[in-house]
């Protein structure tokens, strides 16, 4: 049965469910930053994953990294499967911009975080959940 | 006309060309690390690709990821897309050891190398050329 691992639900939001992937918004207001988890029991490499699971998985990568730019016109997108400290298959797709706090280095697994208020997050959850659809 | 960025280039030695990318061996030995840039010539991002060339992608990484563990017994592959430095498309795909010096963090954009020595170069260069190999 499919369950995100507690660790890497920690901190973030749920905006929706994909074919193969749930997405979900890191709540870090200092860099836009989804992740997709495939709904795949046991997955941590991509090459667990069947191929026509890894397509799927990469028609979503794509689909969320274009919408993603579309709604922050970032100067970057930067995608990640690492899985270090959380094993579970997740694949991180963050907006970055020159004038970020970290550019040009990586910020998977940056420490701490900075919240976005309530009513930002609501809106941002609310925004991609629309615009993240296969049409 | 595909050409790869001088800086991409430069610590690295070709390994062969497959039906999309080039593989790339990154030549550090602290850390097994190959690099595949699709021969695309323009694209910065993966949704830069077509539909078909971001599903052949995604079998080179897939086949690229099992033959790297399978060479080196790793404890997680890593995988990134970044070019926050150089823009350039390139996939990193790394073998991450729990006992290597980096271990947890991310090794991309890591300063300094350690090149390895010419005769293990040339070893790990001709086997994996002959592994990576669509079957």
């Amino acid at each position: 049965m499919f369950q995100i691992e507690k660790a890497l639900e920690r901190g973030k939001c749920f905006i929706k469910d994909l074919p193969l992937s749930r997405v979900l918004l890191q709540d870090d207001c200092r860099f836009p930053w989804l992740i997709l988890v495939p709904r795949v029991p046991s997955a941590q490499e991509i090459y667990h994953l069947t191929s026509d699971q890894q397509h799927v998985l990469m028609d979503e990568v794509s689909l969320v990294s274009k919408v993603l730019q579309d709604y922050v016109q970032a100067d970057k997108i930067n995608i990640a499967a690492f899985g270090n400290i959380v094993p579970q298959l997740h694949i991180h797709i963050i907006a970055r911009f020159k004038m970020d706090e970290a550019w040009p280095h990586s910020v998977v697994g940056l420490k701490g975080s900075l919240p976005y208020s309530l009513a930002d997050r609501d809106k941002i959850v609310k925004d991609l959940s629309q615009m993240i659809f296969f049409s």
